[in-house]
Order: C-alpha cells, then sequence, then structure tokens
C-alpha cells in the first residue's frame, strides 16, 4: 500500500467496494467523497483506482468504489451477459451495434448500478470522517449520467465519453444541472464519437467542459487527470 | 503598467506592435516568446492583452503582439474593408455567411498577417533577452493555422476556435504537426460549431486537445486560461 492512502474493502450486501482516504487527514473528518466509476471489474482495474484513489487523496478527499452488476466476484445476470455476447458478437463482425444491442447491455447496468451506488453513498456518509461534498468520476457515463439526475448529494461530476451511450441518456441529460467535465478521447476507433458529442450538448449544466485529447482508448494523458483534478477542487473545496 | 512587467511598443515598418517581458528576469536572456493573436484592434484588446501578457510573464516568458492589416491605427485596405462590410451585412440580416463571403473577409486577412508575424519574429528573436521557444496564441484561428504550418519556429500554439474558418484552413490544417490546445466556446452562436470541431479533427498533431466551455464567445472563464498556460509550460519549459 501507500503511505499517504488507507484502503478499506467493504462490502454492501454482498457488493464489493473499497474505500481510500488519505492518511494524513484522518482525523480531519467530514472529508468531500469522489466516487470512482469503472467499466467493471474491480481485480483488473484495481491498478488504475488506486492511481485514481491516490491523485484524489492528493486532494485531501477520501475516494470509494464499488463492484458492477455482473462483473468481477459478483453473481452473473442472464439478462446482462446475454446483452453483452450480443454486443460482443456485432463488435467482432466490425458491425456498429443497433440501438437495441446498446439499450440491452447498459440500460440493465445502469437500472442496478444505480441504486447500488446510492446506497453505498448512504453507508459511506455514516463514516465519520466523511462528510462530502460528494463527486463522481469516470466509469460507463450512463451511469454518471443517471446518478447525476436522480441524486442530489452528487455536487459534481467527472465523466468519460468512451462507453456506448443509449439514446434514453441523451434525454437523461438535459435534467443533469451539476457542473461536469467530460472527457473524450477524440480518436478512440471503438466510440461513437458523433453520440459523445450530442450527450455532452444535451447536458443541461450551466457550467460545462469537455476536453478531447489524442493517444486512443486507454491513452488518456497525464494532464487531463490533472485538469480533472483541478475541476473537483474547483467544485468540491476540501481540507487541503 | 506593472511591476512584474515591461512593456515596450515598437513598430515594424509602420506596423504597430508590443512587446512585454518579466521584469524579474530581463538579465537571464533566451526567454521563450509567445505571440498573441487577437481580432484586431490594439487599442480595444490591449486590457485583454495585457492581461494575457502578465499570465504569460508568470510562466518567465515574454510576450508580443502586432496590429493586424486594416485594423487599428494601420491604413484601410479597400479589399479587406469591403469583405468587411459585406460580411457584417450578411451578420446584421441574420443570416450565415457563404464560403465567399468568408474566405473574402479572412484569407486577405492570413495572407498579409502571416508574413507580418513572421517578420516580427525574425526582429524579436534578434532581441537579446528573447530567445524562444516560440508559441502562437489565440486571435483569428486561421492566421495560427497558416503560421502553424509555415514557420517552424513556432513550436506550440493555443488556438481560439471563435472566428471563421475558410474551408482552405481544414485543407492546411492537415498539415499542422506541432503540440496544439484549442478553445472552444461551445455555446458562442456566432459561431459554426460543426466547423470549428472539422477543423480540429483535420489538424495533424498527434498531441492536440480541444477544450470546450460554456460562457458564449467573450465568456472564456478562468480556469480556460490557466489551463493553456499549463499546455504553454508543458512545450515550451522556459526559465521558471
Amino acid at each position: 500500500m501507500d503511505d499517504n492512502l488507507v484502503e478499506r474493502a467493504f462490502t454492501l450486501g454482498d457488493i464489493p467496494g473499497i474505500l481510500w482516504t488519505p492518511e494524513s487527514s484522518s482525523a480531519a473528518g467530514q472529508l468531500p467523497l469522489i466516487l470512482l466509476g469503472h467499466p467493471g471489474g474491480l481485480g483488473p482495474m484495481y491498478p488504475r483506482l488506486v492511481a485514481r484513489a491516490r491523485a484524489t487523496a492528493e486532494l485531501g478527499y477520501a475516494a470509494a468504489t464499488l463492484e458492477l452488476p455482473s462483473n468481477g466476484d459478483r453473481p452473473r445476470s442472464a439478462v446482462i451477459e446475454q446483452a453483452r455476447a450480443a454486443l460482443q458478437q456485432t463488435l467482432r463482425a466490425g458491425r456498429r451495434p443497433t440501438e437495441e444491442v446498446i439499450d440491452s447491455f447498459i440500460l440493465p447496468l445502469v437500472d442496478q448500478a444505480v441504486p447500488e451506488w446510492q446506497a453505498t453513498l448512504d453507508a459511506l456518509l455514516g463514516v465519520p470522517e466523511l462528510g462530502g461534498p460528494v463527486g463522481y468520476s469516470g466509469g460507463v457515463i450512463a451511469i454518471g449520467t443517471r446518478l447525476a439526475v436522480v441524486d442530489p448529494r452528487i455536487a459534481a461530476a467527472g465523466l468519460f465519453a468512451g462507453s456506448f451511450i443509449p439514446r434514453s441518456a441523451i434525454d437523461e441529460a438535459r435534467r443533469v444541472t451539476i457542473p461536469l467535465h467530460v472527457l473524450l478521447q477524440w480518436d478512440d476507433e471503438g466510440n461513437d464519437r458523433a453520440r459523445a458529442l450530442e450527450l455532452f450538448d444535451a447536458f443541461g449544466s450551466k457550467g460545462k467542459t469537455l476536453q478531447a485529447n489524442m493517444g486512443g482508448h486507454t491513452g488518456v494523458p497525464p494532464f487531463a487527470g490533472e485538469d480533472a483534478a483541478r475541476f473537483f477542487a474547483r467544485h468540491l473545496g476540501g481540507s487541503r
């Protein structure tokens, strides 16, 4: 582990999650918290998540994440796995997925994950060191969008436009009003750039920033992480 | 004037210009230099230019600017003024300018301004304190694009996609290879956003960032200036 980071595994019912707090501020209490979204699979995602948690701790904030439905060590959902198989078949055939294929995979994930993240937030805000405000960062953008609509505790969101966007998420986006920092990898060939720009345009937030960089899906440049950190520092304030 | 900024007016032939250097590093020599582009009119633009020069001095860099053809105290060009009148007439009528109207106004400006900025650079790089590398920032984006293509001394450019973009600039953009930081005001109603995104897409640079913010044409948020400064700091290095 890291000298400056305290890591605690937790479970919400039988859903695994991780909470990271900056060690030096363990007595400070009332830490802002950033929920770290991801595409599913805490195991393979761990190195990247812990790096993001470390950057969050440098802001003096806590960070937390939760396994997604039908991912990692969680039981498989027939609905999600069937949709995932259909999506992968489409992609392997070199075709663009239809709206129906995207909806079938993403919407059950959003419908199930969002209440789980909200329940996690209920529990985490009961931890004495954590006080908020709360930010949401990264992961499946339709999950971040829904969370920003339904949970008024989310004060700011840094989203990554690198996952499939159901058309219904565009409509939901109009109801988002919190400050947003949206990251897009311009040359992410597997990504529907026009749909991502349509989503950014739809967000109802008065304060929203789109940052598009080169480097492909996984090539987000280091300065983009620093810019996202400054976005959260502007909107979550906090102890440092 | 400012405690930390030395301002020197100069003329290139009969073209007025301004050079700003950070006072504290006047003995350091070999300063990086950022050319500050603008839409024309050093008089009305002065407050914003000096603010940008101050931000540049905080990086430890020099900044310089030059009046545009047929603007400010410079003699009027019949070609440019006739084209400007046609453009303004179109805009007053609430119509989108045609490609021909855009070309007629922007291309003569680019053709005349670019060699003037290059001659300025010749002269400025002869000033003992200035050594480069050289960046170009803001102003008419077709001028910045052309400069980035024709002058290998320009090492990085921060462009503002808030002026009319001739179609030929899209083709020129493919030959740009230097690092770029492109700012776009997403809700700039007088701006052709699709054309701006097409230009960003066309730039041949491996390292390019698009940052889109809200706030209308003149409402660039303060953090966007800070992000642009960090872009130049990453690419021009320098004395601080």
